[in-house]
C-alpha cells in the first residue's frame, strides 16, 4: 500500500494550478499553469477553446556573446511560479488619425513570475486580457543571472482546437507579397510549393510556415486572428505548423549566421496576439493591437496629417514609362556618371512637364500631394546587382526641376511626396538618411514612401529581421525628427507601432494593386486583406483604378480583378490615412462621374462601423468623415458577388443626408464588364435600408453628406 | 612519321611567346604568357628566381546578382591576348608626412589586354616594375559583357623558388594580433596550431594560411616581400601555402555569407606587391606601396600634423586604472542609465584631476597631445556581449569635464586626442560619425584613435571584408570633410592608403606594446614589425615604456620584452606620424635624462637612412628632422644582442653636431637588468664611426643637434 503510494507521488505531474485571468466582459478566459516546469496556457472564448494548453520558452543559444555561467542555456523548462500579480485597467485615448476618434483600452491583467532556480533567473510572462482577445509577452527584468542572451529560437506554442480553415500566405524572411491561400490547416503543407510565386527578394522557410497575422474560422463559426504587437528590437514572428497536432510554434526571422536575436535586459518580447470572436466584424473592428502598443511619443503631432494622393507611378509599373533617365548606360556609377552627357531616352516620367501636370490635376480635384517615383539618379542599375551605393536619395535626373516643381507645387496649394527605394540597401540608406531628411525639409516635402526592393545589404540579412526592424524604426524615429511621415513598403508588416510612432502613416508589406499589372490579384484579395495584413497598421494599398483593361492604352495584357466600382470601396474597405488616387488623371478625366466620390471621400475618421464582413466573401463598413456630420460607405466583395444590405442606423436622428451611391451596373464583372456602373442620387435618412448589389468581384461606394 | 607530326602538334602547349617587361635598372625583370589560355608571370631578380611562373586570374560565383548570359563564369582561362601597352614613369612627389621629403616614383609599365572569346570580354594585367620589386593588378573595363561580378575567390599565385624562411603570422579575418613566427615555409603547417594564440575576435581559416606583408629570405640571400597597395572596395587578401609545391595564392576575406567581393566595372584590384633585394635594407626603405598609390585627394593638408602624444590608457591595460566609471551596473542602457545616480568605483582613469596631471605633463614637456580613453559613457559593459547600441561617442561621464578639459589643454597649448572605440559595432559607428566628428569639431579635438575591438556587427562580417574596408576609408573620407585625423586600431592592415588621405595618420592592426602587459611580446617583435606590417604605412605602436617591470607598480606580473633603450629606439626604428610617450608621467618624471630623449626626437623626417638591417635580429637607421638639420639615430636588437657600427656619413661636411647616445650599460638586459643605461654627450662630425653595443632585447638611441 505504502508502495503504491509512493509511486502515484512520483508519477503524478508536478501541476501548479492554473491561474485564470479573464476579458472585462467575462467571455474570455485564459488560464496559466506549469506542466513540470514548463510554462503552458490556454484561451477559451464563451466556453469554448481557442488554444489549447500551449507552451510557453525560448531557445537560447550557447554563444560566447551571452553571460558567463549559465548551467542551463535555456528559458524552457525548470521554472516555478514566483509571484502572480493581477490588475485591471480602463482608459480612452485619441489616435492621432484611425478609424474612430478615440478608443478604449480595457483589459484585465495577470503577470506571471517565475523563476528558474538552476540559473536563479525570473522571467515574467504577462497577459493581458480584453473583450475581443488577448495578448501575452515576455518580459526579462535586468538581473545578475540575466544581462544578455542570444535566441535560438522562441518556442510559444498555439495549439489549435480543430482543422481550422486558414487564410494564409507563405512563411518567408523577405516578402509577403504572395496571393492568400484559403484551406484547412492540414492542406498547408501540400498548397506550400504552388503559393510560392516569384518574387525579387524571396527566402520561404519551412512546408508548414505561415506568417501573420493568420486568419482562422472554426467549423463552428469562431474567427481567431494571430499576430504580433509592438514588434521592437526584435525579430518578426511567423508561425510554423505542426500538422500533426495542429499546433503552431513561433518562428522567428533570423540574421545572416542563423541566430533570431541578441538581447540585453530588460526586455519584453513583443506581444503574440489571439484575437477571437463569433463575430467576424469584430476582427476588423478591433482595437487590440493599438491598445498593445505603447502611448504616442511625439509631443507635437500637428504636422502629422492623413494625404490624399495622386502620383508618377502607375504608368511606369504598367510599363508605359520608366523610371530611368537614359538607355546610353550600362551601369551606374552615382557622383561620377555625368547624366547631362546622356541622351534621354524619352520615356523617363518624372518629367518637369508630366510632373506639372499631375500638380494641375490634384489641385484641380483636391489632392493633397504628388508622388513622384524616379526623380533621382541611379535608376538605370537599381535593380537585381546587389549594389551598394546605388542611389543618394538628393540628385534629380537633368529633367526634374527640384526647386521650380516644389514651388509650382507649393503655389497650387499641393505638395510633392518623396520617394526614396533604397534597392535594399539598408547599409547605404543609413548613411545618406539625414541628407536625404534635410533635403526634404529644403525643398518643403513632409512625406516619403520609402522602399526595400531587392536582397538586402549587409547581405545575408533578411527583411524582416531583428536588425532590419531595428533600421525601418529608426527611420521613422529619424524621420520624426524632421517632421516627416513615413510610409514604408516592403518593410516588416506593422504590429501597431504608429500608435506610438503615429508619423509612421502608412506601409505597403503586402501584395498591392501593382499586382493587378503582374496577372492580377484575385477578386477576394482585398476582402481578406483587411482581417489579415491590416491587423497592425493601415496599408498603402494604392487603389483607384478606373481604366482596369490595361490593354487598352499600353502593351500589358494584365487587367484588375475588381470592377470600377470595386475599386471605390477600397476608400472605406482598405482603411489607410495615405489614399492614392493611382490611375493616370486621363483615366480619371474619362470617368469623372466617378472620380467624384474619390473627390469627396475623406481619409480621416470619427467613427466606423462594420456593417457586414465574412473573409474572401464580403466586406461592408460606414465611415463618418473626421470633424463633419458626413458618412462615407464602401463594401466589397469576392468571387461570387453579394448584395449589400446597409442599415442606416448610424445617421443622426432627425436629419436628412444627401447621398450617392456609386456601383456595379446590373451586366458588370471584374472580367467581362467591369467598368459599367451606375451612380444614383437620394435623399436617406437614420433607418433606411439600402440594397445595393455587387458584382462578381465588385463593389460600391456611398457617400452621405448631411444636409 | 606524319602521325608522329600530328602528335606533337596537338600535345605541344599552346604558349604565347612571353612578353617581358624590367625595373628601370634592369635588375627586376617580370614576364607575362599565356598557358594554353590561362594568364601566367613571372619575375626574376638578378638573374634568379623569385616568384617562379604563376597563374593570375578569378573564380566568380554563379550569383543572382551578376550580369546574365555568360558562358563562362569565371576570368581564369580561355583568354588571348588583345593588346600591349608598355609605358615608363619617372617623377618626384612629396608627402605631406613620412620617411624621407620626397620620394621618386620610377617604373617600367606593361599593361596586357586579354580577351576572353566565350564570354566576349576583356580584363587588363598591369604590371609596375621598380628597382626593388613588382606591383600587379586586375582591371576590369565596363563593358556590355562584364557589369557586375561576384567574386568566389581571386587566384594570383606566388609560386616560390624554395623552402624559405618566412616570418609570418596565421591568416586570419579578424585579427592580426599574433606574435610573428619564423621557420621555414615547410613548417608553417606543423607550427600553426600553436601560433593561434586567443584573440578577443579571430578566425583563421587554413592550416597553411598567413597574413600579408609577408616577408620571406631565401637560403642564397635574397630579401622577398608580399604585400598588396590600395586596397578600395576590396576584401583584404591573405596567402595560402601549397605546401607540397611552395606556391601561394591568394585568399581573399569574405563576407558573412562567404562572397569574397560585390564588384560593379569599371574596376581595378588592389596592387598585389613583391618587393625583393640581396640588401635586407631596401626593404625597409622601399616606396613601392605609397608609388602604386593614387595622389593625395585633399586639397588643403594644412591640418594634418604629425603629433607626439602622451595618454590615459597604459595605467589601464596594465590593470591599475578601469575605462569604466562604475562598478554599480551590470548593464548599461546608453541614453536611459543616470551615470549621476551611480558610485564611482575610485578607479576610473580619465577623470578630471587625472587629464589634467597629463596636460601638465605635456604641456612641460613639449608634447602635442593627451589621448583620453574611459571619456565616455558605456565602458561598464561594452565588450564581448554583441552590443548594438554600445557607445554614442558623444556623452562624457560625469567626473570628465569636456569644455573645461579642453579649455585648460588650449590654454596650455596642448590638444587632446579623442577616443572612439567602437566596440566592432560598425552599424552604430556609422550612425554616430558624424555627431561624432562634429563634436570634435565644436570642442577643438583634431585627431581620433579609433577602434575595432570584438566582432563585427553586422554580425557575420570580418574585419577585413570588402565591406569593413568600405567602412574604414569612409571613416576617414569623412574625417577629412571635417579636418580630423584618424588613428585606427584593429582596422584593416594599411595599404598605401595614407598616401591619397594623408589625414589617416596611424593604424594598429598588429600586436602592439599593450601585449607587453598581456604577457610581452618576443624581444625580437619590433626587428620584425619593420619589415612586415609597416610596409604599407605607420602603426601605432605606442612605445616608450621605461617601467617595464609591471609588478613593481601594479598587480601586473608581465614585463616589456626590452631594455629601456630599446624602447627608445623605437621612435627611430617603428617610423611613425604618429609617437606616443606610453608610460605615466612618474615613470618618465623617474627616468627624466633617458626622458630627454623622447623630448627631442622629431615625428616627421626629411631623410631616412637605413644604415643595417636583419629581420629579427638588428636595425640601425638615421633619420633627418624635417625642417633642421639635426638628425636622430635608433638602433634595436632580438635575442642575441647586437653591436651596431653607426657609419655617421650622412652628416653635413665641415659640421659640427652635439651627440648624445642613449644605450644600454654593459650589463644590461631585457629580463634581468631592463633600466640599465648610459647617456654618454660627445661632439661628431662627419665620417666618425660609433660602435654601440646593445643588450639582449635592447637598443640604442641617439640625437645629433647640428651646432
Amino acid at each position: 500500500m505504502k508502495r503504491n503510494i509512493m509511486l502515484s507521488i512520483l508519477t503524478a505531474p508536478l501541476m501548479v494550478a492554473a491561474q485564470t485571468v479573464t476579458s472585462p466582459n467575462g467571455n474570455v478566459e485564459v488560464k496559466f499553469s506549469l506542466d513540470g516546469g514548463r510554462p503552458v496556457y490556454e484561451m477559451s472564448y464563451k466556453g469554448k477553446a481557442v488554444v489549447k494548453p500551449s507552451h510557453l520558452g525560448l531557445e537560447l543559444a550557447k554563444s560566447k556573446h551571452a553571460s558567463k555561467g549559465m548551467e542551463e542555456t535555456d528559458l524552457m523548462d525548470g521554472f516555478t511560479v514566483k509571484s502572480t500579480d493581477t490588475s485591471s485597467f480602463d482608459e480612452t485615448w485619441k489616435p492621432v488619425w484611425g478609424e474612430t476618434a478615440t478608443i478604449r483600452n480595457h483589459y484585465n491583467e495577470m503577470a506571471v513570475t517565475l523563476s528558474q532556480a538552476a540559473t536563479k533567473r525570473d522571467m515574467t510572462i504577462r497577459f493581458r486580457v480584453y473583450d475581443d482577445g488577448m495578448g501575452l509577452r515576455y518580459e526579462f527584468p535586468q538581473q545578475e543571472q540575466l544581462n544578455y542572451f542570444v535566441i535560438k529560437e522562441e518556442r510559444t506554442e498555439f495549439a489549435m482546437a480543430g482543422d481550422h480553415t486558414a487564410y494564409w500566405i507563405p512563411g518567408d524572411y523577405d516578402t509577403q507579397e504572395y496571393e492568400t491561400v484559403i484551406s484547412r490547416l492540414s492542406e498547408i503543407r501540400g498548397k506550400m510549393k504552388e503559393a510560392i510565386t516569384p518574387n525579387s527578394s524571396q527566402t520561404p522557410f519551412s512546408d508548414t510556415g505561415v506568417q501573420t497575422s493568420l486568419q482562422l474560422k472554426t467549423d463552428d463559426g469562431l474567427y481567431i486572428n494571430i499576430h504580433e504587437a509592438a514588434c521592437v528590437n526584435y525579430a518578426t514572428m511567423h508561425l510554423n505548423l505542426d500538422d500533426k497536432t495542429m499546433t503552431f510554434t513561433s518562428w522567428l526571422t533570423p540574421d545572416g549566421q542563423g541566430m533570431k536575436g541578441y538581447i540585453q535586459t530588460p526586455f519584453n518580447t513583443p506581444w503574440r496576439t489571439v484575437m477571437v470572436s463569433d463575430d467576424a466584424r469584430d476582427m476588423l473592428a478591433s482595437n487590440l493591437i493599438l491598445n498593445l502598443n505603447e502611448p504616442c511619443k511625439i509631443e507635437d503631432t500637428s504636422w502629422i496629417k492623413p494625404v490624399k494622393y495622386c502620383g508618377v507611378w502607375w504608368e511606369m509599373i504598367v510599363g508605359k514609362g520608366t523610371w530611368s533617365y537614359t538607355n546610353d548606360l550600362p551601369s551606374v556609377h552615382l557622383g561620377q556618371t555625368d547624366y547631362a552627357k546622356c541622351k534621354p531616352n524619352g520615356t523617363h516620367s518624372a518629367n518637369n512637364e508630366k510632373v506639372k501636370r499631375y500638380i494641375d490635376f490634384a489641385a484641380k480635384n483636391g489632392l493633397d500631394q504628388v508622388l513622384v517615383e524616379g526623380w533621382n539618379e541611379g535608376w538605370e542599375d537599381w535593380f537585381g546587382h546587389s549594389k551598394l551605393d546605388v542611389f543618394d536619395f538628393i540628385t534629380p535626373y537633368p529633367d526634374f526641376d527640384i526647386k521650380m516643381l516644389n514651388d509650382y507645387a507649393h503655389s497650387k496649394g499641393v505638395k510633392l511626396m518623396m520617394h526614396h527605394e533604397t534597392s535594399s540597401s539598408v547599409w547605404n540608406y543609413e548613411r545618406w538618411m539625414e541628407q536625404a531628411y534635410s533635403l526634404m525639409n529644403n525643398y518643403g516635402y513632409n512625406a516619403v514612401k520609402s522602399g526595400y526592393v531587392g536582397d538586402i545589404i549587409p547581405r545575408g540579412e533578411h527583411h524582416y529581421s531583428q536588425l532590419m526592424n531595428n533600421h525601418y524604426l529608426r527611420a521613422v524615429t529619424e524621420a520624426a525628427k524632421h517632421k516627416i511621415m513615413v510610409n514604408a513598403h516592403e518593410a516588416t508588416r506593422p504590429t501597431g507601432l504608429c500608435r506610438t510612432w503615429p508619423n509612421l502613416i502608412g506601409n505597403e508589406s503586402a501584395r498591392g494593386t501593382e499586382y493587378e499589372a503582374f496577372g492580377g490579384s484575385a477578386p477576394y484579395h482585398t476582402v481578406i486583406l483587411p482581417f489579415t495584413r491590416l491587423q497592425g497598421g493601415p496599408m498603402d494599398y494604392t487603389p483607384g483604378i478606373f481604366e482596369t483593361q490595361l490593354s487598352t492604352w499600353s502593351d500589358n495584357p494584365s487587367f484588375v480583378h475588381t470592377t470600377l466600382c470595386g475599386q471605390l470601396s477600397l476608400y472605406l474597405v482598405m482603411y489607410s490615412p495615405l489614399q492614392m488616387a493611382a490611375d493616370l488623371p486621363e483615366h480619371y478625366e474619362k470617368y469623372d462621374d466617378a472620380f467624384q466620390f474619390i473627390r469627396d471621400v475623406a481619409v480621416d475618421w470619427d467613427d466606423s462601423k462594420y456593417l457586414e464582413a465574412e473573409p474572401a466573401k464580403y466586406i461592408t463598413v460606414a465611415r463618418k468623415a473626421k470633424g463633419t456630420d458626413n458618412w462615407f460607405v464602401g463594401g466589397k466583395c469576392g468571387e461570387e458577388g453579394h448584395t449589400a444590405v446597409v442599415k442606416l442606423d448610424f445617421l443622426d436622428k432627425g436629419r436628412k443626408y444627401e447621398c450617392s451611391i456609386y456601383q456595379d451596373a446590373k451586366d458588370a464583372d471584374y472580367e467581362k464588364n467591369p467598368k459599367a456602373y451606375t451612380i444614383t442620387h437620394k435623399t436617406v435618412k437614420k433607418g433606411d435600408v439600402l440594397k445595393i448589389k455587387e458584382a462578381r468581384g465588385g463593389g460600391f461606394a456611398m457617400s452621405l453628406f448631411a444636409k
